[in-house]
């Protein structure tokens, strides 16, 4: 199967609207394909398409099925392969009414194209070797991204930096193969192969690097999907009043996480250009009741996901009966004390029996969730109190789930290989793993793939790029 | 005072996104002014923007102000005088995710660049005699344009069809101003001008050539305002109702009209891909009542302004005293009658008693508003009934109220200066006239304006445009 079949081009000319839905001043129509020039040729009221030389700039007429002019637009052109796609590409700046819009993509599709699919342009980059399945995947994230760490996490990936450590380790992979190779080859005559160590360094080697990628899953799953911050405490503490009240001035950047459809609320927001995902867990008590305790134990594991645990007291009641069971979870992440209720109460007796459970240095604030007193400066202080994954540095961190599934993989084979050489293994042996190694690293890049992945990759992009 | 000082342009780089607002594929910034690419170069990592010719497209990196790269984007550079504006100009094709949209904005400000105002891309394109003031209002009418006829209408004014014959009408004017100058010049030696018969012909060429654009005004008003449709009947007949289940289905393209803050509601909607302006009147009934007498006068004067005329008679009351009234000022509209409420009582009466009193050929429907019941008939009929301007045919046609205003003074004058023809008038008050016909032209195509007229024009712009 060659990878066009794989990858779905049927070598039809597509077209899609690229910029944002909406009005605007301007909007850009993207067209690829063989027939790209062709297609556009017969809208076009201005040069000669034939004529033009690739990465120039025109102005002329578009026209409808008619031949009755729709738009002045700016044509660019882009002659396969030194294109986006490495197809032909011709790209219609028109005016951005969505009216024109629509006229616009109805005309080059009377003329031939076909609507692009989601992601189909991106499809095509990948099929055509303009960038591999992670390149590819990048554009999304890059898309997607809505903070700094975000975007330069992505932007580095779909620079092809990820690219190449992947494409290093490939080779390294297939020296170790020939190495082995060459073991078997002399196997016949009864030579072993004299010292194993070179291979075994190699190995070792290999197993670092893809653990490090592995292990930079953690950091990068929280530049993606944001800090997680779990909201803990006694039922009644105002756990999810205060959810509300952190989110409640930026509405407008909060979104549903999707697929938490469990019992845990979350929701993601913008704090000092990093997102949080917060975590509203069940109220904690101690309860023999069967399905309370399910809640409980859901509340231990998200305290397990956090970065951040906010425990939510409330004065009136100080009930601090369940502390020990937190503090004990709490080990080892950013624990931030709140006192909560201070409209009703004042703090003075709470903070004092807090103080003397909590271990030494762990912030207490007094709030009110209620009437939205202290919230901005609790914000602040899950700002500072998060550690932020250091992403000024260029190396590369991991963000999508898909990759650290096949990471983690190809670390298991990795290991494998190491196992056997330790236990003096014979050379086909290793060689299985190995491949299998090489395997999961190409599933990464789409070297190995299959359409039913590509399809559901590409699905989650938007129509036009 | 020079244009550039009266058009508010001040010599800086201006910026901004062009494209809608949003997440998409990819969008672009547009950088216009003396310094554009200066300023863009400052960011840019790849060929020399100083090397590169005109209406050339480059790949390269965007930098941030702290020299880290911000995004890979497509370069196009327009070098002055060939662009939009007249000046410098350098479009960025960003990804198209918000954050990077503000950053690359942002990135290109802190490098000395200005947000361009709301218009102000045209505005200076303006000022740098690229378009006339004519053509740059058709800019924001065709972004704004929500049908074929509208489309067209604006995109004919964008192209210069309209200025042309502005143009031809100055050309005449001046050519009046001559001849009538050339008499004065010869008036001392008491030589009377000849032959007035030349002058009094090019007049009436004049007079009719502007009658003939201010008289467009109708149509254009339609095309860009819709085809008003006035909704009336006794009290309680339903028309509200009626409105209603007329707009329903297409909730999504019906827009409030602006500024109609009277007593009368008026909503847009696109039928058969013409726009439809319907327009809900108080309910008619014989009242000695001052403030209900006022509201009845308002909906005769909405019946006069209609092309279409919905007189909807409740068929349970079949009320028809006012019939006589309603007709009389339905003369020379087209006219539907609707019977309404049929899920409470059959037609037939009602029908009956209506045919008599309608004229022949009138239109009848039997609907029920309520129930949401043949109304997609009526819709049909509408569309039917109402006479669409002819928009295919290229002669201008004016959709601005400022430009018609300006003309039917510009009219005014010509009249007057016909008159004064007729009547013998020495040339320099004839001049006068001419003179004045001259300047109304003018504030059409920006000849004669002021920063207060284009500063109200351009604020109605998209920034960005």
């Amino acid at each position: 199967m060659n990878i066009n079949e794989l990858t779905g081009i049927t070598g039809d000319t597509i077209c899609a609207i690229s910029t944002p839905q909406g009005r605007g001043g301007i909007a850009v129509v993207r067209v690829s394909g063989p027939q790209a020039l062709d297609i556009v040729q017969h809208r076009w009221q201005g040069k000669q398409l034939a004529d033009m030389t690739s990465h120039t700039v025109h102005l002329g007429q578009l026209l409808d099925s008619n031949g009755e002019i729709l738009d002045q637009v700016v044509l660019t052109i882009y002659r396969a392969p030194n294109s986006f796609t490495g197809e032909n590409v011709v790209e219609l700046a028109c005016h951005g009414s969505t009216w024109i819009q629509q006229q616009v993509v109805q005309t080059l599709i009377d003329a031939g194209c076909r609507h692009a699919t989601a992601g189909e342009f991106t499809r095509r980059a990948f099929a055509n070797g303009r960038m591999d399945l992670s390149q590819a995947e990048a554009v999304a994230d890059v898309i997607e991204a809505q903070s700094r760490a975000a975007h330069h996490v992505a932007m580095n990936q779909m620079r092809g930096r990820y690219s190449d450590e992947l494409k290093s380790l490939r080779d390294k992979l297939l020296h170790f193969v020939a190495l082995i190779e060459l073991e078997l080859d002399f196997s016949e005559e009864d030579v072993t192969f004299a010292d194993r160590s070179e291979v075994t360094a190699l190995a070792r080697d290999i197993h670092g690097v893809i653990s490090r990628l592995a292990d930079s899953y953690s950091d990068g799953n929280v530049i993606r999907n944001g800090i997680p911050v779990a909201i803990v405490g006694q039922t009644n503490a105002g756990k999810s009043t205060l959810l509300n009240a952190l989110l409640r001035d930026d509405r407008a950047l909060v979104s549903n996480v999707h697929g938490t459809t469990r019992d845990t609320i979350e929701d993601t927001m913008m704090m000092g250009g990093t997102l949080f995902r917060f975590i509203d867990t069940a109220g904690i008590r101690q309860s023999s009741d069967a399905v309370e305790q399910m809640g409980i134990e859901r509340t231990w594991q998200a305290i397990d996901k956090a970065s951040v645990v906010l425990w939510v007291v409330d004065v009136t009641s100080a009930d601090t009966s369940m502390a020990h069971d937190i503090l004990n979870h709490c080990n080892g992440k950013a624990l931030i004390a709140i006192l909560n209720k201070t409209d009703l109460d004042d703090d003075f007796a709470a903070r004092s029996e807090l103080n003397d459970l909590l271990p030494e240095g762990t912030p207490v604030v007094a709030i009110s969730a209620k009437r939205d007193s202290d919230i901005e400066a609790l914000r602040s202080l899950i700002v500072e109190t998060a550690s932020l994954p250091d992403v000024d540095s260029d190396a590369v961190i991991v963000t999508n789930a898909r990759h650290y599934q096949a990471l983690t993989r190809a670390r298991d084979a990795i290991a494998r290989a190491i196992d056997g050489l330790d236990h003096g293994l014979s050379g086909d042996l290793l060689d299985q793993d190995i491949r299998e190694c090489l395997h999961w690293l190409g599933e990464i890049t789409g070297t190995i793939t299959t359409d039913t992945i590509l399809g559901e990759i590409f699905s989650h992009f938007c129509i036009g790029k």
